[in-house]
């Protein structure tokens, strides 16, 4: 099998000029989800993948109909009795503007300094495409992988992946593997490869408080009447101790603990904390008590507050005391903490804390839950090797503080765990202008998913969830 | 002189007809100082002024120049050692938007049901013109009057009398006078009558909370980072205790307290606090422990949280931590705080209540100076019989909760006590749709101020502030 390796990567390597060219391809189709002006060209890209699978040696590649954008489902299912990996990512690509801040047009890839511009460079059609030639490469060059895959590219990512859970609930049976492996996320830096096996979830709200029926003039009502500015502030501010603690009564309840063991990983990737915060022109970092930023922003919850509004906001002075007030609140969750529950406890905080003379509702908006994957993972452990091989060091794993929400569905609905191998950088711009992607970070991940697969194959997953 | 006033009585009740016709003369003149394209008709409504005066019998009636609309002055100084009264009153009139909820259009005066409708009827034309008229009654009947008068009709108080005050201190010997008798006010009911013999100043800022350099992305940032609208909700919640007194350091220490007499005075006016709550469509009214809604609202000072703002205010759910966030604040003052005092005082409560991490700023706009006459006055006093002549019952005292600011101007620039006795119902929508003015109090309003000026003269001032 060493040699099968071999085979395949020296292919990969040979090809890596027509398979840049065939990137250029895939990122020229404009497949943006959000605008329904582009379905044509969503539909293309998927099309195009279907294509692309298919010229790799990839079994019944096809268009699974979805109610939204179809799924590109392939196969290779060569192997019995060896793992089967299910290969997510997505086709779909976000919006350009504003388009004057592109330094090439996004739909016309150009390589500067060994970098390939363009929308969907590196979320996630790069990703996506590395995927494709990995397994051509086994294909081609040894005539078969050590493995079975099955493939999952969605449409809809970047409009919330709303029809996916559905298809995938009425597809159990042909989306059904040993594990999953998604290649969107990010390394920690250059040359520093990073397994994410965390996400955090979300649960959204908007709380809105109702004074008089109508605005009043401030100087004839003012201190006799409520004030429903007055009233958001004062229930707003009971959310948080000085601490820098969530004080909604049982936030924390189910939170899971990071282990002894995730600590010291976070401490040893040697974050720079004041560096990060010259960037953002603070003065200082602040948050939950006794957490670094990395452990509050990635394995700790949130309540932020993401906007406000109430009463005048014009130059200058206008006095009255507004019929009405609103805040929006996201929160973002862990391990094991409910959406559902969250936005409960959220309800009952703010009806306990409202003052006498406001009706105050809570409105309920998105929930997602957090995602984290046993670090334990033979499909996990089996990535170790494969990235050392090829970075000369091993990735170090880290959480998201953001979420991407199929991943707690892939594993709620198929039961699969997620190995998150990224090859793209944290400052490659995704989702603004002048997204780009690193060629030397192409040619190594394609490399080390060649790898990976025969890692997967020697290791097994044994008794793993999900296996 | 009993027959002068019997005389002077006798001339209005006689003229009223005429009085009428041209009040709407003056009501048909569209002068909106807040709209430029009305800049001519504020001059022609000025000048109508002039030659009303004129007709009256008052002499030297003519336009006194000031950086923006012009004063109306006139005079009769035909009493040398009788008190000297200077009436002020204003003939510009507020915007008439929205036009559709006009019964009538605003500039085309219509009587309905004893009552005048039209833009300005009851701010401030139709006050304004009952002083000229009983002045021209006592001239026209007896051939002169038993006090010297001074008229001052400015064209600015719609837009907050920014020449005025220099005009005054430009023109300190012309307006030299004994005594200010204002009718801008409002009676307390039908058939009862009121003196306002009290103002709330004004303070007025705002506070700019700033974060990170640009917004922030909640997921990836949230708990790491300081969020400006929980550091501004903080802030605010901060000011306001639950017994609903301000917590401002300092901010009570020079309120001048009612004394008992006037609580007294305030419970024995009946007002119907739940008969109000159920118009505003509120549970109960809220406000300082301690003292009830009239108190609160006229003789107590206030902060109000008059906006705010910051992140997103759209539909759903935006993952931001925005850059900065802002609230808008007045405060009501009380004799005898001061403007610029307060503000320092809330800038000092706002810099120690600001959490680490955040840059905060303070905006200072308007401020305005509280005022009280004192009751005792005999300018004021001297009104008590003549609306006790006229309505069959003497005044009750009022404050109001807003603010005339020239009238604490008037005192400070001249040394004069405003005597304010005003005719209008408080539902006679001033600053709305369908202004309109009560045609009975039109004509007991003159024949109580043709008395008044009896009264003055019989009483004097005495060793009064201001004589």
């Amino acid at each position: 099998m060493n040699n099968g390796i071999d085979a395949a990567i020296r292919y990969a390597e040979a090809e890596n000029e027509r398979f840049l060219e065939e990137l250029k391809d895939f990122i020229r189709i404009p497949s943006i989800s959000a605008l329904s002006e582009h379905k044509g060209d969503v539909l293309a890209a998927a099309r195009w993948l279907v294509d692309a699978l298919t010229r790799a040696g990839v079994q019944g590649a096809r268009l699974v109909e979805t109610e939204g954008n179809p799924v590109v489902y392939g196969e290779w299912m060569g192997k019995p009795g060896a793992p089967t990996a299910l290969i997510y990512g997505h086709y779909d690509v976000q919006p350009v503007d504003p388009l004057n801040l592109w330094q090439s047009p996004p739909f016309e890839p150009e390589v500067r300094d060994g970098k390939i511009y363009g929308r969907g460079t590196s979320d996630d059609k790069g990703q996506v495409f590395m995927h494709v030639k990995a397994v051509e490469a086994w294909l081609k060059a040894v005539g078969e992988l050590p493995v079975n895959v099955k493939f999952c590219f969605e449409g809809e990512e970047e409009v919330g992946s709303g029809s996916l859970p559905g298809c995938l609930e009425a597809n159990r049976d042909l989306f059904q593997a040993d594990v999953l492996v998604i290649s969107d996320t990010s390394m920690l830096a250059p040359g520093r490869p990073a397994i994410c096996y965390g996400l955090r979830g979300m649960a959204a709200l908007q709380v809105d408080v109702y004074g008089a029926k109508g605005d009043l003039h401030s100087g004839i009502y003012g201190g006799g009447v409520p004030n429903p500015i007055h009233a958001l502030v004062e229930i707003l501010a009971s959310m948080h101790g000085s601490d820098g603690r969530v004080r909604v009564q049982g936030f924390y309840d189910r939170v899971r603990d990071l282990t002894p063991e995730e600590r010291e990983a976070i401490r040893g990737l040697g974050f720079d904390e004041r560096a990060l915060a010259r960037d953002l022109g603070l003065s200082v970092l602040v948050g939950e008590a006794g957490y670094n930023y990395v452990e509050r922003t990635t394995a700790r919850p949130t309540l932020e507050i993401n906007g406000i509004y109430g009463g005048f906001q014009g130059e200058g002075t206008k006095t009255v005391i507004p019929a009405e007030a609103h805040a929006k609140i996201t929160c973002r969750l862990v391990p094991d903490q409910d959406p559902g529950e969250i936005m409960d406890l959220i309800a009952a905080h703010v009806s306990r804390h409202a003052p006498v003379g406001v009706r105050v509702e809570v409105q309920r908006f998105d929930g997602g839950r957090p995602y984290v994957a046993p670090l334990d993972h033979p499909g996990i452990q089996a990535a170790i090797p494969a990235y050392e091989a090829v970075y000369g060091t091993g990735p170090v794993f880290t959480r998201l503080g953001g979420s991407i929400p199929i991943v707690e569905e892939f594993h709620r609905i198929l039961g699969l765990t997620a190995v998150m191998m990224g090859f793209s950088l944290p400052t490659e711009n995704n989702h603004a202008p002048n997204e780009h992607f690193d060629l030397g970070n192409f040619k190594k991940g394609i490399r080390t998913l060649c790898v990976y697969w025969n890692e997967l194959a020697r290791r097994g997953l044994g008794e793993a969830e999900g296996a």
